[in-house]
């Protein structure tokens, strides 16, 4: 299993890309093929002693793709950026997954154009975990679909419950819907209509979730469109600035509260390790023909490094065909997704009965 | 002046409702009418000596709403109850303003009905102060819309506005529209026409701003559908208190950390009063004939009061009037509201062109 990396992707491209990908090849023993400017690569890689024993490659590309670079751009005008040449190699089956901490618009473009979603998947969504009271959550879709059709809140369902189960080892991990109140009948019109979806599934559905119930733990999976979803993780970003930025204030106003901070480093650094969840390394994108994790703009090497370890482990736990399987669980087995969304679309009463099963549908005046 | 107290309203209604109306009528001079089951108001009155000098009055209700009642239900079941005769005291002009801590769904419902939205808003809107690195900014719709046209996060924009400048005192106030990307073209279907018409507003409409700018305080303003500001401020309220759980276990863990605890608590208090947006009192419900503020369910004496005087200043301030003027600036005025939305819906090429200024419309075929 060789894992694709986009050397020339994120903040500090390639200098901490390279280290994450050295630090990952030597650790985990994971072989590792660097997509980016080749020379810039090399130079990098030069600094390890040890690089050319580790099972690590260079594929060269010949442009990088910004990451202020619009998306749609990117697909028209660099079609030999690292980021194409990366999901390329998935696609070729050369490599196992492909992971970036470059521009996460044109992973995705290319992710979805190239690789294309898996069968019965809408469209791809970023997964992402949150550190919680009691321990971590998953939401999605974490900003990947700003319009999402009420089917693609139910397939969020789906493809997270997998990610809990099979990559954090969660047997019966509960699957809540994020809304405004924690009645069934609360929420817009696309979640009122999605929550109907996910309650006749197979998964451990929990039902609605407010926001206040996030960071409680109380759902492993949140499920909510991407502009939610994307707003959510921001705005708890800004606030954790915020508390942050005062309390380093507070601890500045004078003597005792200096001497407290000083007895409160090593603590703080820890709970601040906690609650960033840059630190877990990347986010999936789940519902694709392949694995692709986007890690952190400002990812550090040790990001990097984690990054790489989850896409193994997204290969290894074989992620995709346990999303294939529980959503054509819900296809054709108990849960009969489909008949549920004409039952919902047409109304119990309206919905037509099926002739081979019903008289009622036989008209006696054509006899 | 006369503001009308929702007495049985709160989960600690009417204890602290009464002793919060009364310090308000203390310490404000403003006369108030408590609206509740009157046996009891009078009782909790009976307690403060001073209650009859203070311009008190009471206006019996026969029920009360609970905070978990379905406002549809409590429209068709409870006719009079506490939240309905103090929004029928607004509408028959005995009193100026009303204040509930109690269910906001009923309380919204029962404005909407009998005082109505403003001429030119469709719903109104609920508006809170967020405290912020840089002081107060105003989010709204907090939750009473989960639905949004894009025409209602336009009269937001202006709603907000008026809020900031004539309440807040902000002679300028920045509105920003809250999105996924602050470039223009970034957000869902909605935000994006309704960024066009904020940008052709007369108000200083700064674009879109990010989940992550939120409390950093850069824009005065924060325009969202009610279903992300509910999950915004809902999952802010979520993140503040794991972070505080968090930093409380973390004095627990030592001599240090509890010597360094000791330090830190009166700072620390006021840090948290600084971040906990209940103590700004209230929640003003913009856009209808009338002055309707929403206190937080767990207010307490002093948040009551608080919420009283800032009834008392949404009513000495004119806010309804200058929203008023401000959306019909923008329907006639060089704004045009109207125009720019069939342009949008048009798109500038098929716009039909004005036949009286337009020499092209008249067709020669026909002379």
């Amino acid at each position: 299993m060789k894992i694709a990396v986009d050397a020339m992707g994120g903040d500090y491209a390639p200098e901490a890309i390279v280290e994450g990908s050295v630090l990952a090849a030597r650790e985990f023993k994971i072989p590792i093929i660097l997509t980016g400017i080749s020379h810039r690569v090399y130079q990098e890689l030069e600094k390890y002693e040890d690089w050319k024993h580790l099972g690590i490659e260079v594929e060269h590309a010949d442009e990088v793709v910004e990451m202020h670079d619009s998306p749609s751009k990117v697909i028209r005008s660099k079609k030999k950026s690292s980021i194409k040449i990366g999901v390329d190699l998935v696609k070729k089956g050369e490599a196992s997954a492909f992971v970036s901490a470059g521009n996460t618009g044109a992973v995705l473009a290319y992710s979805t154009i190239i690789l294309r979603p898996l069968k019965g998947v809408d469209r791809p969504a970023i997964a992402v975990q949150l550190p919680t009271a009691k321990g971590t959550s998953i939401l999605l879709d974490a900003g990947a679909n700003v319009d999402c059709k009420t089917n693609q809140l139910f397939q969020f369902g789906i493809m997270g419950h997998a990610y809990a189960k099979y990559i954090l080892g969660n047997d019966n991990p509960g699957v809540g819907l994020l809304s405004i109140g924690e009645e069934d009948g609360k929420g817009n019109e696309t979640t009122k209509e999605a929550f109907k979806l996910l309650k006749k599934s197979h998964i451990n559905f929990i039902g609605n979730i407010e926001g206040k119930e996030v960071y409680r733990g109380n759902a492993d999976v949140i499920v909510c469109d991407g502009f939610t979803g994307n707003v959510a993780l921001k705005i708890s970003e800004s606030l954790a600035e915020m508390i942050g930025g005062s309390l380093k204030n507070l601890f500045k106003t004078g003597m005792t509260t200096k001497l407290s901070y000083m007895l409160l480093k090593p603590h703080l650094a820890e709970l601040k390790k906690k609650v960033d969840y840059s630190e877990k390394g990347g986010a999936p994108l789940l519902g694709i023909n392949g694995v692709c994790i986007i890690a952190h703009g400002s990812s550090s090497p040790k990001a990097i490094k984690n990054a790489v370890y989850q896409a193994h482990l997204f290969v290894d736990k074989r992620i995709n065909e346990h999303i294939c399987e529980d959503i054509e669980n819900n296809l054709d087995g108990k849960g009969s997704l489909w008949q549920h969304i004409k039952e919902i679309v047409a109304g119990p009463e309206d919905y037509p009965k099926d002739p081979e099963t019903s008289e009622e549908t036989s008209d006696p005046s054509k006899n």
